[in-house]
């Protein structure tokens, strides 16, 4: 189990690398959100590899179809399934690795949790299964985007070679998604280098989103980074999440931490936001900023030692479509679990108090 | 909402600051844990305030009282309510906050969401929030014990000072809950040096859990690391999560950071442990390895800008009890936390086989 | 497990018999609620025993203790925890039982289940485990009632004799809950008779609401009707659960049964109800009609065969303090069970449209 | 909302009636589950309709997709996404109803509720629903086939004409899934009757269990007959769910009721079920045996008086492809919903006990 995110804006994926397709359920959207195959597909669009030298060279059209839920153009408040067709299946690139556990993967923990495991690319752990969160996750930025919000996601850095200024128009400009060309280019050629030498490097992805109402999240629990948290290290790769000032903020001084708070013109302000837009777990009214650290690709060229299924020492080199850097692909996805996110919490959220239930049930009744 | 935690084993925490009490429901435990109230007492001490000068001077007793769910020293299937009385209320203490807004706490956010908010002692976002936390972890600990983990919480770093060296008998023997008595040391003379600025430090929490079986984790959403992210995230005052390497595996090529494989007498082992415990979002069999950082204490007693609830610009100083750093408190949290999650999963892992249901319903079977 | 019950206004009870306490932790309630503890004593007050010699002579005295989530008579949106003390133990009556199964009781299957029980009074499947329910749906009910809804909850029948009118105001005049003062009296006779063999008698429970908006319940699965009949049949000795025409539905002609629509002044009407409130899963507008089938008290005195926890054949005869008929006391509980569905869809409702999302978070805009 | 259904089995629908397709996702099956297509595609056939002059003629093909979670034969914990096209659109038939709402079905409510509805042929509240249901209980039923239950369910009435007599091998033998033959001609003739006058049917389906573990069911809410209930009253067209004696228990005495134990050859026994299989929520070790009512078909020829969507009265007649009475098909819902409702409580319950744990975890271990 496992495959189901979300209490009332709820996302259920499925599929294998390998299997006939893989897809997603999306339930609780609310009914009237206009909503067009193409703007699906253009989240899709953004997860494609095959883009760039530095992304597999699998020849992925992931055409999305929609199955149900929108009727005229609009969302109807039933469950709307969307499916993507494995078209590129080749499998009998895989037969080598049916009995080798490939380090930095899942195989060996599936084996030993399951028994049996879909060993074709990866099964149900491979990238692939990220299309079923990035449909959802276009439904869900749909949403937001009509509540007034909007997100910039881009690359922060590869290895050491870190962003200096975010340029939002650079981000298409480069194959790495960065927002700062200078720093792409010093990453290309970092990224060359590991190349050389059929090896992989990692990354950072960061995360702004504006216009968020003040309080999304519940208290407690289900705090908006608390839940982020879970979301960005749900993706596969993920080693760590950070949100505002981060791991930095451990070496501050709370004078300095706290987020003076101003008033201006009767709107409340902070001048700076070491909290990264969140108080107490709730949206604080700043901009959300969060990152998420992503390692090497596991599958290298390079020959690794391992074992088989049968406990016995071998090595392995894995050829084949491989990005040398997930990152620059991971971008929309954490763009999409964190839509999923703050979808399900503006939803929560919606019933946090009597005179909002009045709002909606009476409506002509004065506050 | 947001104050139910878990799917099998399930917690439901309660309690303001300066309400009656605070508590817990834990629902879900097996039956037949031996279960013992000076058991969950233990723990809660482990959080108790006033043991040192780095810590408030409140005068918690923090007796926790068990009301249900254990019968002659063992659980029974059925829900174990534990609470502990605040005894200590000084709301008198708070009235000059209820009009204003503190920097870097949840009081505006509250204020916001609910259109009301019990203004004292922080209510339902103070420290004391907590104890439900930590008695419910006490008993997933205690659970986890008799299935073979043990835990190993600490202070990694307060500040810039890190320990260079883990020994677990230095954690007791300094109040700060650091396993290098030396690192400690330094620390203490920087929060000495925060105090005297009426200042507050923040610094690093790691945990590692040794003995897990391998497989804990489900597929894609409730992955082990992205559950205990979330738990942690949850924690006030926590900013960051990282996972083995960690954010420096973004810095690392796959070659160093896959962790090879090699079978030793039968048995699986890893030469090194950069993944931190789990692959694929599930335990890989070595030891479980995460760090959390804190921020600084928000309440200070320095001058700080802020706002009223009017949003008029006006300053506050917050004197009283409150901690420099929240960080050695925070150890015991952590790990209840991380009890609760991996209790969790262990049960929710118990159906991942056909023949796991055979060895309960049939035990007779030969499998 | 199995305690938890709702999806945004969530209870979760806890609580033996004869342990410290029973209590309920409710997650989920809106903020702005006006809440007094007499609100909710009133409600308990409702299934007090002790009222008349049909109902169990035990002395509870039951105050409720509301040990969070209320400030200033309102509710704050976090948990709202109550408690009502376990004053009357007599642990000692049912030494007794320790090793034989009462027929008719759950002491067989929770023994086989978790393999250790809490053998006095019942433990767990006490009929004071309600104690929890009744005081989360005290609040429930203050919630409906303040968004326009009222309930009319009471005794139908007892054994053969149902009642022939409703007059709301005899429902107090009698201690059977019946509104119909007639019946009641044949009732009374019923049950004495039962009473001198020493035996008990069953019943069923009819509950009425208006003031429903149109909609609440979702579609598939988390329909109304579907809600209402597991909150129902969770609770102890209910058989049976109907709607509207209920079981007579299968006797009838589609043309009958349909309950055509039509227009007056601008309102829907239909001429029958034969839906009992609703269609498809949802209000629709009509009184929501629901009965309860209760089966006989199964605490018996006379003599009856059984076995030990040995799997020895014995007989048992069971004294002290027992109704002879569960059925009036169940009728706030019915009540309180339906407030709680009830409330939890009024809230999950409260996200179907995206016009309603802009009335909550874009209250200018024109729709 | 509201398209989800289980805890750990969980199976989450979607689709309309005139959409692309209708299907379900079905995740937390046990890997090493032998599963066939074709296992699935013989509960589908069983709901199939066009099979007699007393289901509508709507050529259905209905050929399930396997798209995920199967691997060389088997479940491998991954989510099984299953899939039917609805290859036989007429959505011309349905423009006419596109602004008047049917009596007795969700029109009315649906539109109320999302203000958008996809009239053509019910939407999501078509019978076509169900289809997910079934291919989602397909895999329920082989999974609690393999732990040794198995199902006898059948039409026990059609209107007044109920069977005497349970002769399993006649089910097949007449169109209305009666175990009855004499009674069947009867519900046959008294169908026939209601067909002349344009008018429909309803009647009662009885689902028993045999098998059953003791101690399914979870404690207070998640019993096993309040989980049975809410699958029941899902399901389209159900108005009432009885347990055992149901309804018929209020009328007992609870020296009848109670269903004596007793010991034979060290198994426990009881001499009568009145309890229909479930003691305090859990199962007894009985056969389980519920009863469902289906009210008659909502789709009639005669002519109706209902209103459009603009409030004005009008009539309605509604010709097409229609059952006169929905029981039949319904037999194949009812006791998909019960096996999603067992595996579910069967895998809860696979928890229950810390020796159990043991067993999964620690197998050489001595209990």
């Amino acid at each position: 189990m496992g495959s189901i995110f979300g209490t009332l804006f709820r996302v259920s994926t499925w599929g294998e690398s390998h299997g006939a397709a893989v897809g997603v359920v999306v339930d609780g959207v609310p009914a009237g959100l206009p909503l067009e195959m193409e703007e699906v597909q253009a989240f899709l669009d953004r997860r494609k590899p095959g883009q760039s030298r530095y992304a597999s060279a699998r020849a992925e059209d992931d055409r999305v179809e929609i199955l149900s839920g929108i009727f005229e153009g609009q969302t109807t408040g039933t469950p709307i399934s969307m499916m993507v067709r494995n078209a590129d299946h080749r499998s009998a690139d895989y037969s080598h690795i049916q009995h080798i556990f490939r380090p930095g993967h899942a195989d060996y923990t599936f084996w030993q949790k399951y028994g049996i495991r879909d060993y074709r690319g990866g099964g149900r752990s491979s990238a692939r299964e990220t299309i079923g969160r990035v449909a959802g996750g276009a439904i869900a930025a749909k949403l937001l985007e009509e509540m007034g919000m909007d997100f910039l996601t881009y690359t922060k850095s590869i290895g050491p070679h870190e962003i200096f200024h975010i340029h939002p128009e650079e981000i298409a400009e480069n194959p790495l998604n960065m927002p700062d060309k200078g720093a792409a280019e010093k990453a290309m050629a970092y990224i060359e280098e590991a190349m050389r030498d059929s090896d992989s490097v990692g990354g950072v992805v960061e995360c702004r989103v504006n216009g968020l109402p003040v309080g999304l999240g519940e208290n407690v629990f289900e705090k908006l980074d608390a839940r982020l948290a879970e979301a960005m290290l749900s993706i596969g790769a993920a080693k760590g999440f950070e949100i505002g000032a981060g791991f930095e903020a451990a070496g501050l001084r709370g004078s300095i931490d706290n987020d003076a708070f101003k008033a201006e013109d009767g709107r409340v302000q902070k001048n700076t936001n070491y909290s990264g837009g969140v108080l107490g777990g709730m949206s604080d009214g700043s901009e959300l900023v969060f990152r998420v650290a992503f390692k090497p690709t596991p599958s290298i060229a390079r020959e690794q030692s391992t074992i088989t299924t049968e406990l016995e020492n071998t090595t392995i080199s894995i050829h084949g479509r491989h990005d040398p850097v997930i990152v620059p692909r991971a971008v929309v996805v954490v763009e999409s679990m964190a839509a999923l996110v703050l979808a399900d919490l503006l939803l929560l959220n919606a019933t946090a108090r009597m005179e909002w239930l009045h709002r909606i049930y009476d409506p002509g009744r004065t506050e």
